[in-house]
């Protein structure tokens, strides 16, 4: 089924590895997408390791299940490319990737926003001792999903508005 | 195949209307996007009026293939929502799906950015008629696709970090 009507965010993982060639599609799915100018701004660190899932856990508020995750990945952004005004735009759409093809990839997975929010940012920073110059947009956590979920239907003819010819 | 690996930006097109129902698709998918504290900041003004079709092409100094496309939809957002700070990000989601819902459904497609740029969003809010609190985020142009492209291999093991151990 097509990932775009069936992913969730998934919170609950079990307790199992995840294989390195399905992070490597994920991360490969993340530098598929478009960018402004083509810049492709992005850069992305991946850890498994438990004491900085931890640290990650306290990000934000809506943050502590990234403990339970097998892998993190702070989805970053260079400041300075092309067109910085579109670098976050950019990488939402990298993002959005991901999460699609951890739904591929039978994997669940959620989208931790941290851009831009400056103390968020900063957090990361310096947890994982980002180089000057690069900065946190999102961390996604990953795992093989330990729930079952159906994505909610969020269409809503209301949000649509046809100028001349309705088309359906 | 799956879409993430083979969409890619199509300004050509051939002189073929899209069927409503693969329209309706595309704002599907949007809705179907993660958003922000689940805000769904989003609307989408949809029109294929040759006249509207031709003055959309002069928002941007790179949007002049508008008019020849077959329908094109103004991903807009509200500006006062739950979490105004991720109108943006949520709409960068949005719009990356309906780019792979195109690619899925046989289309071509560009998105072009408006967003943060208040002069293009001054733009496309006078020629669309916007109603005060919406803002355009971003043109997609849609249509049959009248030429054949490969993606781009974007993808780049230098832009990848693992912290502790490698995962491949």
């Amino acid at each position: 089924m097509n990932s775009i009507f069936h992913r969730v965010s998934i919170r609950n993982y079990q307790n199992k590895e995840v294989e390195g060639e399905k992070i490597k599609m994920l991360l490969r799915a993340a530098m598929a997408a478009p960018s402004a100018k083509n810049q492709q701004p992005w850069c992305f660190y991946v850890t498994k390791e438990k004491d900085l899932l931890e640290k990650l856990s306290g990000s934000s508020p809506y943050s502590s299940f990234i403990k339970n995750a097998a892998v993190a990945i702070a989805a970053c952004y260079y400041e300075e490319t092309y067109a910085p005004e579109y670098a976050q735009i950019d990488l939402s759409a990298a993002v959005e990737n991901i999460l699609l093809e951890a739904d591929n990839q039978g994997l669940g997975a959620v989208w931790l926003g941290i851009a831009p929010h400056k103390e968020r940012m900063d957090y990361v920073k310096e947890t994982l001792h980002l180089p000057e110059g690069t900065l946190c947009f999102a961390l996604i956590s990953i795992g093989y999903p330990a729930e079952e979920k159906k994505q909610q239907d969020r269409y809503d003819e209301n949000r649509i508005h046809f100028i001349g010819e309705k088309l359906f």
